[in-house]
C-alpha cells in the first residue's frame, strides 16, 4: 500500500510584497490577495468539521497577532485542537528564517521568541517536532546545525538546484542525513533532512484554494460534468508517474510519500480545500475495494517523518550545505546574497543594539524599563528583528514599501531600546544626564558632537572582553582634549572630512573635522571619555593630493602602485609575511533578460551577469593621503559613485577598505552589480572559504560542487556563495581574510582572487513574483540609493588566523555602542563599569543576556572557534557560572537546547543512521554544577536565577 | 437617528461567463472566481457565529443544488437559521429573470418551481416578501405586476438609466409605487418600488468580500495602520454625502437607508465580510456616545421595507416602465433585446413544447410518466426553462459556451419530455406505434417524411380553442394524398423547397420538395393526418423567377414593387383598409468603440450604431414567385446572407415574412446589426407600441420619456424597445401589428416605420463583463450563425385589432406539436382527441395546466384582453372550472397566488398610498364556487383535486 500524506498547510510570508501587518489584516489586497487573520478562523472552523482533518501552522509571527485577539473560549478551543494533534505547529519561529544572509545570532532570537510563545501557550503539544523551511532560497549547513540543536526530529525544504534534485531523485537521495557541523560531536548536528516532492505546492490538477483555478471534484451525478472517476485515476497516475517515481523508477526509499496541500496565503477559504479533500480522500480510498493500492490520508510533516522513522533505513550522509541555488541553468539565486545592502548593514547594526539593550535590561535590573528616561523595552526591538529574519526580509527581496516597513519597525524597536538602555546606564552610572543617540556616526552626522564645546561620549561593549577601537566623531573645532575614564589624556586628532562624506551625508550633517582616538571599553560594561573643544592647538590634519606608495603601522604595511593609486601590496609586520594585493571595484553589467541563452534578467534575487568580465572604467580618478598618530587614510575617488578610504589605525592588526558606493548610474540603460576585487599572489587552485551564517567555514571550489558533477552554466554567478561575516583564501603559507560588515555574495573567479559584491541597481524583475526592479531610491537619494560600508582584511599564516578574524568578526557583529552626554558629568557619575567579573577566554563568545522572567535571565556562551582552525583556541574551554558576572548572583541554573523551549536533558531526537556510519565518542560531562564545558562550536543555553547583589 | 441597515447578499448568476453547474462548483475559476456550494456553505458558518447577522438569498437554482447535498442536521440548521430570520430568501424564483426578453409564461412557471422549492422545504417562513431584481438591465412593468400578483411587498432593483435616475434623486423618487397594470384594479397590480442606492454594490471603501480590495478594519493598536478612526468618520461622510444625499439635500424620504453589502458570487468566504461587518457596527454606533446620529444595523431588504411602511408616506405613482436602461449617454442597453436570437427562438419553442408536455402529463395520467416508451418526466424541462429566463441567459448576454449549455439543457429536457408526450399520447390514442419528433421541421429536415411512402402526423394543439395551421413537411416524392382523422381528404400541394432553406439546412436534410396542407387542431387535443405518397399526380408547383405585383387570399392582397421587387402595400379585404407598405432588410454598422462622442462598441448588451443610417447594399437579388390554393410565395433574395419568404397562406388572416439572415460578413471588419423596416403610409406621430413581456402593450413616443425630460444622445438605440410578441403601429384608421416568434429590439424611428432587428454580429466586446464580441459560430456554420424566423402582420382597424393579435400571438407563444408515426396507424387507433369538453371563449387564454402532486393539477386562466383594446373581448368572462374537462372530475378547488405558494385569501400585502392616489372600486365575486369570473387580463391560479373519469 502505497501511503500518500495530505498535508495541508500554509505558506505566509512574514512580509514581502505587502508588509506583515497587512498580510496579517489582508489589507493592500489590490496588491496580493493575502489575509492571515483570516486564514487561521478558517482553518479553525474548517478543523471542527472533521477530527481527520490537519492543519500545519508555521510562522509565530502571525499566530502571535492573530491568538491575541481571540476570545478565551476561541483560545480554549484551539487548545483543543493542538491537545489532539489536529492543529500541529512545525518550525514555529517568529518567523522562516533567511538562510543566506541571516546572522546565526538573530536566527537564533527569532526561533527562541516563536517558540517560546508557543511553549507557553500550549505547552510541550505546542513544540514543534519538525523544522520547516520549503520557500528560502538556498540552504545553509549552520541553520541545519541550529535546528539540530533546537531539538527538532527533522527537516523539510522545497527548493535546491534542479542539478541536485536530478541526481538525487536518480539516486533517491532526496531524504538523507545532514551532519552540519565538522566540530561538534555527532549526532549533535545531525538533522533529517527531506526534499519535498513538489516544493512546497500542491500536485499538478489538485489545488482546491481560492487562489487556483484546479476544478473542484464534482461528485453530484444529477449535474453536469460528473468528475469523480477522473480524479481517482487523476491521482493514481499522478503520485505514480509524477511525483514519486522519474523514468518509471521510485524516487522515495518508503512506502510513504508527502504532499504539500497548500501554497503561498492559501487556506483563508480552507472550505474550499478541506471540501474536496474530504471527497478525494473518500473517492480513492473507495478504490482500495476494487483492489487499489493507494492510500490517502490527512497527515502532517511529523507524522510523516515518524513512518519514515519506524522504515528503520540507513540514509546518504551530506556534509556540505545547499549553495548555491539554481532552479534553471541560467536562473542562480545569488543575487539577493547582496540585494538591498543598506537594509541588510541596518539589520546588522539593529542586532548589535538589541543584544546591547537586552545585555543591559539585566545589568540594569528593574530600573531599566521604568526609569528616569520613561518606560523602555525590548520586545518590540526583539519583535522586529525577529520580523526582519524572514527569507524576504534581510534578504532584500521583499518590495520597496515592504523594505521599509523592516527598517521603520527597526527605528521603532530601537527607539524604545535607547530609553531601555538610558535607563540602564542611568542606574549603572549613577547619573540621570540625557543620554543621546548619534546614529549617524558612519557619515559624520551628529548634531551635538559637531556643536558642544564638552561632552562625553560612553562606549558600552556587548562582548565578553574588552576591545579597544578608534571612535570618529564629527566636529567643527580644530582642537581638542579627550580624557579617559581615569582622567588621563588621550591621545586624538583632528582630520578633514572625505568629500565622499561630505556628499554622501547631504544636508543631515555639517561637520567640516572628525575627531579620530582610540577608546577601550571592558567586557559587559562601558568607559566614558571627555572631550572639550581647546582654544588652541595643533593645527588638524591634512590630506595631501597624490597617492603615497606606503602606509604603515606596527602591525601592517600596506603599499599603493603610484600609477593606478591602487594597493599593491600587504605585509604582516609580526609575522613577516607579505603578499602582492590590488584592489579595485568592478561593475557587472545585469543582464536584461534580452539574451539568446535565456531570458533571464538580473534581479533581487537572481545575478546573473551579461558577460563574465566587469567592467572597471572611470574617467574621474583621484587620491589624497592623511597620515596622523592616530590614523592613516588614503581616500580614493574612482567617481562620483565610487570611492574608498583604506585606512590604518595606530593599533589595528586589520586594514581598513571604506567603500562608499551609489547612487549606481543607469542613465545609460544599464542595470548594475558592483564588486570590489581583491587580486592577491596566493595560490588558491580555485579554491576559497565562506562563514555560514556567521559560524563555521565552508570550503568553495570554482564550478565544482561536493556531492554531484556539475554542469556550470553560469560561470560568475554559479560560482557566488553567501558571505555572512567572512570569506578568506589561502595557501600553505598566507591566509587574506576579508571581515565583512553585513551580508554579501562573492566568489574566487580567478586563481588568488577574491571578489565581494557592494550594490546592486537593476532595470528589470527578475520574475520570482516581487514584480519591482531592484532600484533603490529615497528622499534622501531620489537618483539612487548611496551605501558605504567597510571590510577588514588581515593577513597571517593560515594556522593562526582564525585567531585573528574571529574576535574581529565579533567585534564588528557586537560593535560598542556610544551615547553622549552634554556638557559637564555630575562628579559622582560613574565613568567605567563591567557586568563581568572577568573577562572570559578568548574562545568564548557571550551569545545571548537576556531577562527572560522576572527573576530569571537566558545566557548563552558559545565556543567560537571550529576544531581545527586554532592550535590555542580550538580547545574546549570551561566558564564557571557563578563566578560570572559583577552585579548579579546566579542562585539556580538550568540548561536548555539551543531554542529554550525545552530542558537540555529532556530533550530526545529521533536517532538516523548514515549510510557509512561514524561511532559517537563518549563525552565527558561538565566539571562540576557551576563550570560548564564548551567544546569547538558548541553553543551551551542556559536559565540563570539571578539577584542583583545588594550595595554594588 | 440615521438607520443604515446593512443587507449582506451575494448576486449569483444562473448562468453568465460559466454555466450554472459551474458556477455551483467553483469550477473554471479560471473564467471567473465563483463557487457557489462554497458561499452558502460559508454563509451558514457565519450566521451561527452571531445572532446579530443577517444574509439573504435569492436564486433557488443554485439553493436548490446545495440544499440536497446537505446532512439532516445542517438542514435543520438552515431551517432554524430561516425561522429565526437570519437567513432571509429574497425574490426566490428559481433565477432571477430577465425582464426585457422573456415571455410571461415562462417566467411565472420559474417564479413557481422556485417558489414551491422553498414553501416545502422551509414553510411559510421561507416564503419571500420581497422582490429583489437587482441586476436586470431595465425593468418591465409586466413583471412588477406579476410580482404584485405574487404577493410580493415591494420589489428593489438597482439598474435604471442615469437621467431617471438623477431625477428621481432630486425628486425624491427613488422609492415609488409602481401599478403596473392600466386593466387591473389597483391595488392588484400595485408594487411599492426601491432603487437601491449604490446598485447592488457596497459603497465605495466598504468591500470586504475575498473579490475587493478595499481595506480591512484595522482594530489593533499594537499593529501598523490602526485605522478605527477613520473607519467612523469615512462611513458618517459616505452615509451623509454620496449615498443618500445628493447637492446636499438627502434624496430618500425616510430615516432609513439600505445598503448593499454585497455583489457577484460574493461571501464564498463570507468570514471576510462579516468579521469587518461587526466591528463596522460595533466602532460607528460606539460614536453614538459621542453624540453621533448614524446607527448601523445587520438588516434585510424586508425589514428596510417594513420601516418605510412604517413611515406611512405617501409614494410618487409611476405608470410606465424602465425601458430602455442606459448607463450613460452613449451606452443603451438595448442589444441583448436581440443578441442571440436562434437561443432566443429556441427558448420560445422549448417553452410551447413544455407546456405541451404539462398538459399531456395531466390528461394522460400516471401513463404518460411511465409508459410504453420509458419512464419520462417534465422536471428536467421545467428547470431548464426556468434557468433559461435568468438575465444573462434568454437575453444572449452569456459567453458562448454558456449559451450552449442553456441549449443543451432545453435539449436534454425536451428528450424527457418526448417520452412522457409519446407516453402520453399511446394512452389518449389507444396506440403504441412509435412517435417520431422533428425538431428541424423550420428547415425542411424531417428523415421520416422524407424518406417515408406512408405516415401519419398528428397536431396536438396546446391552446384552449381549436387551432387553424398550415403544416409543411420535408418530401422527396411529387404527389401526396392527405386525408384528415375522418378520413376526408385534405387540399395539398408540392412545392419546391427554397434556395434559402438549401443553403441553410446545410448536409442535414435532402428534400427537394415540401408538401403544405392545412390542418385543425381541437383545444388541448391532437387530430391525425394521414399521408400517403402518390405514384401520380399533380406536378409540382414550380417558382417562377420575377416578382408578381400581387399576391391575395380571400382576406389580403398584398402588392410588391415590379422594380425593386419589395412590398408595396397591403389591404384587409374585408375591412377594405389598404396602407402603403415598403419591407426591407437593412444593417447598422456596429461602433467599434473608436469614437470621439464615447468609446463605447456595440456588444452583447449595448446596441450603438456607428451611424443612424443603415446601410441597404445587396448586389445579389433576385426572386421568385410561387403560387397555388394553399399557400402563395414570393421568394426574395437580396445576397447570400439576407433573404426571406413573402407568404400566404389560403386561410390566413396574417401576412407572413419568413426571414433568413446570416452568416452575417465580417470580413470587411464591420460588425453587423440586421434590422427589417417597414416603411407605411400611417400616421403615427411618432409613437408606436410594443409589448411588455408577452402581455400589455404600452406606448412608446420617439425620444420620450413619460416621466422625465429626455436628453437624447443615442437617436437609434436610445429609442429602442424589447418587442416580446408584437408591436404595432396605429393611425386613427389603420393599425398595422406585427407578432413576432420570439423577443427582438425594435424601434420607430420615422413616421409611419416600424423597425425590428433580426440579428446581430459583432466584433468587440462591450465591456460590460461577458469579455466576448458577440461573434456566434458553430459547427455547422463556422462561418457564423444563420438565424430563421417569422414575423406576422396584420393589418385591421385599431379598434379591433386586438381582437386578431391577441389569438394570434397565442398562436405562436403555444404552437401545435407534431408527432409522425410511420406506416400504417392501428384500426382502432383513437385519431382526434381533446381534453376540453368545449373551447374556452376567445379571451381566455389556458395559461397553465400542470401536474401538481399526485392528486391535484395546477391550473391557470388568463384574460388575455386589455381592459381597452377590445369591443368585444374586453369583458369580464364567467369559466366554470366543473366542466372545464372531458376526462377529468374536478373534486376540488382552491385558488392560489400567481405563483402558487400562497391560497390567495391568505395573500395579505402591505398597503401603500400614492401620492396622487386613485379609489378602489368595490369588486363582485365569482358567481359560485366553480364559476370563476375573469375581468381583462387577469390570471387566476387554481389548485384542482381531479380525478380522471372513468371508461374514457
Amino acid at each position: 500500500m502505497l501511503n500518500v500524506h495530505l498535508v495541508p498547510h500554509t505558506h505566509d510570508d512574514v512580509g514581502w510584497l505587502k508588509t506583515v501587518d497587512q498580510y496579517f489584516y489582508g489589507d493592500r489586497n489590490d496588491i496580493q490577495h493575502a489575509g492571515v487573520q483570516y486564514i487561521l478562523d478558517s482553518v479553525v472552523d474548517q478543523l471542527l468539521k472533521n477530527p481527520d482533518r490537519r492543519f500545519i501552522y508555521v510562522e509565530t509571527a502571525f499566530f502571535y497577532r492573530w491568538w491575541k485577539r481571540q476570545s478565551s473560549s476561541a483560545q480554549q478551543t484551539v487548545k483543543q485542537l493542538v491537545n489532539e494533534g489536529r492543529l500541529e505547529f512545525v518550525n514555529g519561529g517568529w518567523c522562516m528564517s533567511d538562510e543566506a544572509t541571516t546572522h546565526y545570532s538573530a536566527v537564533i532570537d527569532q526561533m527562541t521568541i516563536g517558540l517560546r510563545f508557543l511553549n507557553e501557550t500550549f505547552g510541550a503539544c505546542g513544540r514543534p517536532r519538525v523544522a520547516w523551511h520549503i520557500d528560502p532560497f538556498g540552504h545553509a549547513r549552520e541553520h541545519a546545525s541550529m535546528f539540530a540543536q533546537m531539538g527538532y526530529d527533522g527537516f523539510f525544504f522545497g527548493r535546491l538546484d534542479y542539478q541536485d534534485r536530478m541526481h538525487r531523485m536518480v539516486q533517491k537521495e532526496q531524504e538523507l542525513l545532514w551532519r552540519a557541523s565538522d566540530s561538534l560531536t555527532p549526532p549533535t548536528a545531525d538533522l533529517f533532512t527531506g526534499i519535498l516532492p513538489n516544493g512546497y505546492n500542491p500536485p499538478e490538477g489538485f489545488c482546491w484554494d481560492q487562489s487556483c483555478d484546479d476544478p473542484p471534484i464534482r461528485d453530484d451525478p444529477d449535474l453536469e460534468d460528473y468528475n469523480v472517476q477522473h480524479t481517482h485515476t487523476h491521482t493514481h497516475t499522478h503520485t505514480h508517474t509524477h511525483t514519486i517515481s522519474y523514468g518509471g523508477a521510485t524516487v522515495y526509499k518508503t512506502n510513504h510519500i508527502i504532499m504539500t496541500m497548500g501554497s503561498d496565503f492559501q487556506y483563508e477559504n480552507a472550505n474550499l480545500w478541506y471540501k474536496n479533500l474530504d471527497k478525494l480522500i473518500h473517492y480513492v480510498n473507495a478504490q482500495q475495494a476494487n483492489g487499489s493500492k493507494v492510500n490517502v490520508l490527512y497527515s502532517t510533516p511529523s507524522c510523516y517523518l515518524q513512518e519514515l522513522h519506524r522504515a528503520n533505513l540507513t540514509w546518504a550522509l551530506k556534509t556540505d550545505d545547499f549553495f548555491p541555488y539554481a532552479d534553471s541553468a541560467h536562473d542562480f539565486w545569488t543575487g539577493y546574497f547582496t540585494s538591498r545592502p543598506a537594509l541588510k548593514r541596518y539589520e546588522r547594526i539593529s542586532n548589535s543594539n538589541l543584544q546591547t539593550c537586552n545585555q543591559l535590561e539585566v545589568l540594569g535590573g528593574p530600573a531599566s524599563r521604568q526609569g528616569p528616561f520613561g518606560e523602555g523595552e525590548s520586545q518590540t526591538m526583539k519583535k522586529a528583528m525577529a520580523v526582519a529574519q524572514h527569507h524576504d526580509a534581510v534578504s532584500g527581496t521583499e518590495k520597496q514599501h515592504v523594505a521599509n516597513d523592516y527598517a521603520r519597525r527597526l527605528a521603532n524597536g530601537w527607539q524604545r531600546c535607547q530609553v531601555l538602555v538610558s535607563n540602564s546606564l542611568a542606574a549603572l552610572s549613577g547619573s540621570s544626564a540625557k543620554r543621546i543617540y548619534c546614529d549617524n556616526l558612519n557619515i559624520s552626522v551628529c548634531p551635538l558632537t559637531e556643536s558642544s564645546k564638552k561632552f562625553s561620549v560612553s562606549v558600552y561593549n556587548p562582548l565578553a572582553r574588552p576591545v579597544t577601537r578608534p571612535v570618529r566623531l564629527p566636529v567643527n573645532g580644530t582642537a581638542y582634549a579627550v580624557s579617559d575614564a581615569n582622567g588621563k589624556a588621550v591621545d586624538c586628532q583632528v582630520v578633514p572630512v572625505s568629500r565622499a562624506t561630505r556628499e554622501v551625508r547631504r544636508n543631515r550633517g555639517f561637520a567640516v573635522n572628525e575627531l579620530v582616538f582610540q577608546v577601550q571599553a571592558p567586557p559587559l560594561g562601558y568607559s566614558t571619555y571627555s572631550v572639550s573643544l581647546r582654544q588652541a592647538g595643533p593645527r588638524p590634519a591634512s590630506a595631501q593630493p597624490g597617492a603615497p606608495t606606503v602606509i604603515q603601522n606596527k602591525f601592517l604595511r600596506v603599499t599603493f602602485d603610484p600609477d593606478t593609486g591602487l594597493l599593491s601590496s600587504l605585509s604582516n609586520l609580526e609575522t613577516k609575511q607579505s603578499i602582492k594585493l590590488t584592489q579595485n571595484f568592478y561593475w557587472y553589467n545585469a543582464s536584461d533578460g534580452n539574451n539568446l541563452e535565456s531570458n533571464q534578467p538580473s534581479g533581487a534575487y537572481i545575478f546573473r551577469p551579461n558577460s563574465s568580465t566587469p567592467f572597471c572604467e572611470y574617467n574621474d580618478r583621484c587620491w589624497f593621503t592623511l597620515q596622523t598618530s592616530v590614523v592613516q587614510e588614503v581616500r580614493q575617488w574612482f567617481a562620483p559613485w565610487v570611492s574608498q578610504v583604506v585606512r590604518l589605525h595606530g593599533d589595528s592588526r586589520a586594514l581598513e577598505l571604506e567603500w562608499t558606493v551609489g547612487p549606481l548610474p543607469i542613465d545609460d540603460g544599464l542595470g548594475k552589480e558592483v564588486i570590489t576585487r581583491l587580486d592577491t599572489s596566493i595560490k588558491t587552485s580555485e579554491i576559497f572559504y565562506t562563514d555560514s551564517n556567521g559560524r563555521e567555514v565552508l570550503q568553495r571550489k570554482k564550478d565544482f560542487r561536493p556531492t554531484w558533477n556539475l554542469m556550470q552554466s553560469e560561470p560568475i554567478a554559479g560560482n557566488y556563495y553567501p558571505i555572512n561575516s567572512r570569506a578568506f583564501i589561502k595557501d600553505d603559507v598566507d591566509q587574506l581574510t576579508v571581515v565583512t560588515d553585513r551580508s554579501q555574495g562573492g566568489g574566487s573567479i580567478h586563481n588568488g582572487s577574491l571578489e565581494i559584491m557592494l550594490h546592486r541597481r537593476l532595470l528589470y524583475d527578475d520574475v520570482r513574483g516581487v514584480a519591482e526592479p531592484l532600484n533603490e531610491t529615497s528622499n534622501i537619494f531620489p537618483e539612487g540609493l548611496v551605501v558605504r560600508g567597510r571590510l577588514l582584511l588581515s593577513l597571517d599564516p593560515p594556522s593562526v588566523a582564525a585567531d585573528a578574524h574571529r574576535p574581529l568578526a565579533q567585534e564588528v557583529v557586537m560593535q560598542p555602542l556610544l551615547t553622549f552626554t552634554n556638557g559637564d558629568l555630575s562628579p559622582n557619575t560613574r565613568l567605567e563599569f563591567s557586568g563581568l567579573q572577568a573577562a572570559l577566554p578568548p574562545a568564548v563568545h557571550l551569545l545571548t543576556l537576556t531577562q527572560w522572567d522576572k527573576d530569571s535571565v537566558l545566557l548563552r556562551l558559545e565556543h567560537q572557534f571550529q576544531s581545527w582552525e586554532s592550535k590555542v583556541n580550538s580547545q574546549p574551554v570551561t566558564v564557571n557560572l557563578q563566578k560570572l558576572f559583577s552585579t548579579l548572583d546566579v542562585l539556580g541554573m538550568s540548561e536548555l537546547n539551543l531554542s529554550a523551549n525545552q530542558w537540555k536533558d529532556e530533550m530526545m531526537r529521533f536517532s538516523w543512521t548514515p549510510q557509512k556510519g561514524t561511532g559517537h565518542p563518549h563525552l565527558s560531562g561538565d566539571p562540576s554544577t557551576w563550570e560548564v564545558t564548551l567544546r569547538p562550536m558548541e553553543i551551551r543555553t542556559f536559565l540563570l536565577r539571578c539577584r542583583h547583589k545588594k550595595n554594588k
